[in-house]
């Protein structure tokens, strides 16, 4: 029973097969973000804070914070963000950059036990950040693409995902500290990309038995609806064994389709959680109870 | 690959493990419905009409028709609102009824390959729903339970399916006109019941190699948010291999759904049903974009 546990002084966090799924807010990254961005080039964090307070409200377990501004110090900018972000709530974070030099700083600063987003199958990927993510005793998301590119055969996403598990035993990282990510391709493009991820998600936790995580919103890139897309992706990769999701929990849908998932997983126990987001706020004077009324005519 | 062919004079419905989702509409049915109950009692069919016409406009591929209004002539007000919905629609129809008398006058009216709901692993409507079904060349609905009644164990249900497909071939039926019902149980008081069925339905796919169906809002009996609960439900009983369900498609959520899931089955290709449904009405102008513009800030 793999459990991956993360923690900022106020919280421990748990991703595993048992556990209810963990929402890790994907708003704390300029990517696409194009105000956030210069907001954050000037140096005005204000939209970081109210992003990272509207998240946990919502629901996030976690906050994965990006300081990808283009031209500017990374470095800086990350180890700033993630002190600040810490300052404001004690979800712990997960420090994401393509920068091995960001990751450090970003490590360097922040209080507990982190997650590392991310590593690849890439020699010189493995070989700077597994080191830091050892000395750090962090836990990290490990990326299924190596120097080849990104295959799209699952068994050959799987096969990198190994080849990084084992590589990280080999620094002293063990496989309860690896989340890999299998990898979400936009379903618009690639029909099979949600069976893709199915089978991987299988067999990443029978076979390998790690806890697994995405970027959930990219399987409903170019297509309308996306949040509809998205509720079914994440409720089936649940089904089939997903334990977390890099995800914005400010669309409804999308925190409903994790909260359901977990009721149907029996990771709800008694429908607590459930109930507690949606049970009407006065007995017999509900929404539901009148919608099914007018509906039940 | 399993396809159980349901016809109509107008109309063919293949349900199968490639296939689209399919949603068999279960308005038509007086049991905890009053008003409809008391308007059948009468005569007074339109509100039928209407909920036949309203729930193949919105994506049911099948009607389920039940004529169970106490103290009524079940036999003569079934065979009455077969001949009425067939008149109105050519969407297949599921002849639903617990008594045997009502399903062979549905039967004797029906025009084209029925689907009969249903038959159950009690001996005594073995030996008399299945001859029914052999006779008219139809196909049924095998409920998984038995004299014992329902056992919260799934291998045992998944014996008495079992059981079912056995006989029903002695009788002739091939088991591709036998698609199971793994009994869905209300999650808010069987906390393992989601798990169960996923478990059932794998095994019925993979080792029975028949279609299933269920009566699917009975998971959320009891708790707020019912069209929540009921769409991570099918998105997850859809990617353990349920191919099809007796649901109402008049709620949006669970019509999304079940089109979702097919994205993901990669039973919609080109998400041209996907796009068919969602796609916003002006290039650029829709919602969907006007809703990011205004988070991506």
């Amino acid at each position: 029973m793999t459990e991956t546990l993360i923690t900022s002084p106020g919280r421990e966090v748990r991703i595993g097969f048992d556990r209810p799924f963990v929402i890790i807010g994907e708003r704390i990254n300029p990517t696409g973000r194009k105000i956030l961005a210069e907001e954050m080039a000037r140096g005005d964090y204000s939209r970081v804070e109210a992003d990272a307070i509207a998240q946990v409200e919502a629901g996030a377990q976690m906050l994965d914070v990006n300081a990808g501004v283009p031209l500017a110090d990374e470095p800086a900018m990350l180890a700033d963000i993630v002190k600040l972000v810490q300052s404001i709530t004690d979800a712990p974070l997960s420090i994401d950059s393509s920068i091995v030099a960001a990751l450090e700083s970003g490590l360097a600063v922040y209080q507990g036990k982190a997650l590392v987003n991310s590593v690849t199958g890439e020699e010189e990927r493995l070989e700077t950040v597994l080191p830091l993510v050892k000395r750090h005793g962090a836990a990290v998301v490990a990326i299924s693409n190596d120097e080849t590119g990104i295959s799209e055969d699952p068994d050959v996403r799987f096969d990198v995902a190994k080849k990084i598990v084992e590589r990280a035993a080999d620094y002293g990282i063990p496989r309860e500290d690896v989340v890999v990510d299998p990898l979400v391709m936009p379903i618009g493009a690639i029909n099979s990309a949600g069976r893709q991820v199915m089978h991987i998600v299988r067999r990443l936790r029978e076979e390998l038995k790690v806890n697994t995580t995405c970027g959930a919103s990219n399987i409903s890139f170019g297509l309308p609806n996306r949040n509809g897309i998205n509720s079914a992706f994440l409720t089936m990769a649940i089904g089939a064994g997903m334990t977390s999701a890099i995800t914005s929990p400010l669309h409804p849908e999308v925190l409903q389709a994790a909260l359901g998932a977990d009721v149907m997983m029996g990771h709800d126990p008694d429908c607590a959680n459930w109930l507690r987001k949606y049970r009407e706020p006065a007995p017999g004077a509900g929404r539901e109870r009148r919608g099914r009324r007018r509906r039940g005519a």
